[in-house]
């Protein structure tokens, strides 16, 4: 594979770089693009204090490049890492999502955990949105985290670590940032420290854009979904990103600027104001998972869905295209 | 003109509508678009202590939508307002907003007040811009706060209005933001408070959008030069306006949440963050304007810049293009 002009050399070794990489304004060959990587990610956990050598760590397997390069990453850096997949029942998507991720720790000898939200939670995520009337990421975030949480205290990980890369956490401040959601963007930080009951959470790939990880699969020989999730089509985020995007390429270095920036210079400002925000935590009366009212957000959830007919993708994807605007619509 | 599709009413009076507003989810005939534009006005003097009644007020005077408007706005609205119009000698740009300016003024027998950068100060933005290797944008903000601050406190002014309107205040919020340049943030207000001799400056125009400010001109008979500045464009200002204009495009109202929840929700977060900046300041050496230094930063401008021969604005323009990136240019 190459993703650069093919006289490029290699800023490290002068050897034909495979990629160039505008935001250090400079070209890289395979081993010193895994090198860059490498050290990122080791920056990542060093600065924030995301990972410990005796941690169990707990990776969030999506079957796409991100989790699959950080659950690789981590265990060439030498941590102790397990998988856990969860299967979302969103059509031919989650199929072969699974197939990927099975196929990565098959050939590897490494155990991958997974939840099957319909056998084993009666709903998956199309029926949750055709039920809320909400975006499919809603339910589908809230069942992630609920589950993740779930599994690490169960298992006895000491931190959960998710394959958010530099494009997902720049999005996502973007968004917040648009609201000045001050709640939120107290919260947004690349590591949360274990607390009532809730796991640590860690995102070692916050330095690493998502062609960064995506090259780090194909250098590496990891298989990875390419697609992205068929219900998160025209959500804001990936406006948000569209929007990034036109900024840095004009301004190449910008997107981590912004996120980067924001990690070093604002959170620290804003870390005296959630304080307010958890109040009370007493378990859930279903499941025991620590909450702040009498039943947690993920039972309500399955009270709400657990009990209707499982409602195909495709019908729910029908609607939000009759009803909601997709990329590319005229404004 | 109009400025909606032709079997619009008007949201108060259903009357044909002139233009639609989106971000307000209705369409305006002229009289209740103009009933609009006054009441967002007030809302912004008063919500923010911008003016009183007995104000003496001194109006940044382009020859543009905005500050014609603002202007224009501030006298139906019943204050006692004049103009000050810089000639900043950027070739036939500047002739011709000069004329819009004086036009304005004379037709409605307002004092115009006029200071030329060549004729009074030896230099103008093409040669500054030349000079000083800088985008021309630098010395041209740096010139015209001297100037007006100047101007303010020798005309016995209370308060410096500009015609900055919601577009231009999102935009420059979003390059802050994009650095997470908090002390530039925390400076980015409405209303700046009068100390230490520079006078009190306000910005009535934040809740209008430039559709907005323009639409009150062609509503009021208001010939305004249409041209943006040839200094200006490719600068970052207008990719920051197309990259929100996108989001706003999607999310109508989602610029207007941006600049006004900034304003009402984290600017107090960071009022704290600045005091340290202004340290202890002394009369120029030169000029008597209040600086940290010996002398201010237009004093050294002129240093450095007024005994050179004026360059052609052409000729600066030339060398950008050259040299920098355009808007539509390949990434």
């Amino acid at each position: 594979m190459t993703m650069v002009a093919s006289a490029s050399k290699c800023r490290v070794c002068k050897q034909p770089a495979i990629i160039d990489l505008p935001r250090h304004n400079a070209n890289f060959c395979a081993e010193h693009l895994m090198q860059l990587c490498r050290r990122q990610v080791e920056k990542a956990i060093h600065d924030h204090g995301m990972l410990s050598p005796a941690d169990r760590v707990l990776v969030a397997v999506s079957g796409g490049k991100d989790s699959l390069a950080v659950w690789d990453i981590l265990l060439e850096l030498g941590y102790e890492a397990d998988g856990l997949y969860l299967g979302l029942g969103i059509g031919d998507y989650s199929d072969e999502s699974g197939e990927y991720a099975r196929a990565f720790a098959t050939e590897r000898d490494l155990t991958l955990r997974t939840i099957d939200l319909r056998a084993e939670y009666g709903y998956d995520i199309p029926t949750a949105a055709d039920a809320t009337r909400r975006v499919p990421c809603s339910a589908c975030g809230l069942s992630k985290r609920h589950l993740f949480d779930a599994a690490a205290r169960e298992g006895g990980y000491d931190v959960v670590v998710t394959g958010h890369n530099l494009d997902d956490e720049a999005a996502v401040l973007f968004g917040n940032a648009l609201r000045w959601d001050v709640e939120y963007l107290a919260r947004q930080l690349p590591v949360l420290p274990a607390r009532d009951g809730f796991p640590k959470k860690a995102k070692p790939l916050m330095r690493l854009t998502e062609r960064e990880t995506a090259a780090w699969c194909i250098v590496r020989g990891i298989d990875y979904q390419v697609e992205e999730c068929p219900m998160a089509t025209g959500n804001k985020h990936l406006a948000y990103k569209a929007a990034l995007n036109s900024i840095e390429r004009e301004s190449p270095g910008a997107k981590a600027a912004f996120y980067l920036n924001f990690v070093e210079r604002m959170a620290p400002l804003l870390a005296g104001t959630t304080q307010a925000a958890h109040g009370d935590l007493r378990p859930c009366t279903q499941c025991g998972a620590p909450t702040t009212g009498e039943m947690c957000a993920f039972c309500a959830l399955r009270a709400r869905v657990g009990d209707r007919p499982l409602v195909p993708v495709d019908v729910v994807l029908g609607r939000t295209r009759r009803h909601g605007r997709r990329p590319g619509d005229a404004a």
